[in-house]
């Protein structure tokens, strides 16, 4: 398959990117980052119809201002996240591409009922969540129309990222992977209880590669595992062999209550239809520690 | 209150507009057409910031690119009904005002659950119902972060609108009301047992009053009058003396599809906080009727 990849250079992008030229795929990935196939911003008409004109059988949506940076910039975030969006996905509707959509539980936002299962309604509160709940409300409405054929997959916190500036409010995540990995101290913006829903990116890109191959419709929230943060850390210790006392905690409320209390989940919807979580947290601590 | 009305000489905007300023309230309305306050496209940051420059306590959001006239320019419909929206709210955050936005139950589609309530997911065809409900989820994240107080009020079919070209994929609901009333014959487009939900321009125009001023935040769906087009037709003939021998049904499949199925509506969240329907079908006619 042709397939065109938004956000070719970005962390899940990559891991995707290569898994899809190792099955045999040809990837035209998209992304401001030098090295990419097509560099640019997805906002770019010409780019878009320059990476169309070569024919497409699917597209992977992962281009986005991430959270952060989405409300550092409203208007940036509109114009990424929802406005080139839209336009890609009419590109792909007149390809008659599959498209395949990156979500987020971000479209959960804060106040959270007691379990999240494929029923909880959209309750977004950053603008990144509002933009993601958006897109799958159109996305839902070109499928029902029978205009495009697209799965939007809400993604949990993927670790571990490359270290440095993500533009990611998640950042914390990642980072504790790197530190106890260097043997250098870090203090957590979540307390020991923080509950968190996780995936590696070698997962995370197994379910995109699932969903671009898959013939499934609509919004689907990925399984992820629901991990504390005092027993992440433990787990990353453990495998990197580092003194857990490195480990700190300085809990902000703001990320306690974005990131840290994640309840119980349930997808029953996606399991059904072939996506899963690591297989536990030793698998997804490897994993995440790139081993 | 100095209040910013967009589509002010549109058919539901003018009665607002009358009912406001009846009401003493100091009224700047904007609208395309000679004659408003404020001439021209919603979409104009110009015209907008001109607008709010004199102080702004409330918006009410009509201006819209309806069904039949989204599905032909769907560029220019997502231009004023999502991202003119979404400048005018920015707006109104700005100036602190109050956001009152006429949705649409075209954010329920077609393929309708047995019955509507509260809880009733949003799962539009038309472009027009996907602009609504990702305007909704907008709003409603806006209201979430405290950066707007917002209420979007799901409005049913209104009649009867002036005779002519609207836009209006369900502009058969009002030319039943003139040809009755002029002694035409009219071939209605759906069955005798198409089921409508209803509401005069009157009452409708007292529901965005009331919202103006209401503190309720969210989403809600207007209570409305469930007739079925064979019980409308009789009323307006006994009201008007018509012959009911001049109404024909010739019914179209998508237009029964999209407004001739509606189920029975449950809306106790808007009842609660005083919006209400027609008192009755004979009601609707006569305010529908201009009587």
């Amino acid at each position: 398959m042709r397939i065109i990849l938004t956000g070719s250079h970005g962390f899940v992008g990559a891991t995707l990117a290569a898994k899809l030229r190792a099955g045999g795929h040809n990837v035209v990935g998209i992304d401001r980052t030098p090295g990419a196939d097509l560099i640019g911003d997805i906002g770019d008409a010409a780019l878009i119809a320059k990476a169309f004109a070569g024919g497409c059988d699917a597209v992977a949506h992962l281009a986005t201002v991430p959270g952060g940076a989405a409300e550092l910039d409203p208007a940036a975030a509109k114009r990424v996240n929802l406005d080139a969006t839209m336009m890609l996905a009419e590109a792909a509707a007149k390809a008659g591409a599959r498209f395949v959509f990156a979500s987020s539980i971000a479209v959960f936002g804060e106040d959270m009922p007691p379990a999240i299962d494929d029923a909880t309604p959209a309750a977004p509160r950053l603008l990144y969540g509002a933009h993601k709940a958006m897109v799958e409300q159109w996305l839902e409405t070109l499928n029902r129309r029978g205009d495009l054929s697209s799965l939007s997959l809400r993604l949990p916190g993927i670790v571990a990222r490359p270290p440095g500036p993500s533009g990611m409010k998640s950042a914390f995540m990642s980072e504790i992977f790197h530190a106890l990995a260097a043997g250098r101290p870090y203090v957590l913006p979540v307390s020991p209880e923080a509950t968190l829903l996780l995936m590696s990116a070698d997962r995370v890109a197994s379910n995109l590669q699932h969903a671009l191959t898959s013939d499934a419709i609509g919004t689907l929230t990925l399984p992820a595992l629901r991990i504390t943060m005092a027993a992440l850390a433990a787990e990353i210790a453990t495998q990197t062999g580092a003194d857990p006392g490195l480990i700190g905690y300085d809990p902000d409320p703001h990320l306690e209550a974005g990131f840290g209390k994640l309840p119980p989940l349930r997808t029953p919807a996606a399991e059904a239809l072939g996506f899963g979580s690591d297989a536990s947290l030793a698998a997804l601590v490897t994993k995440g520690l790139g081993r």
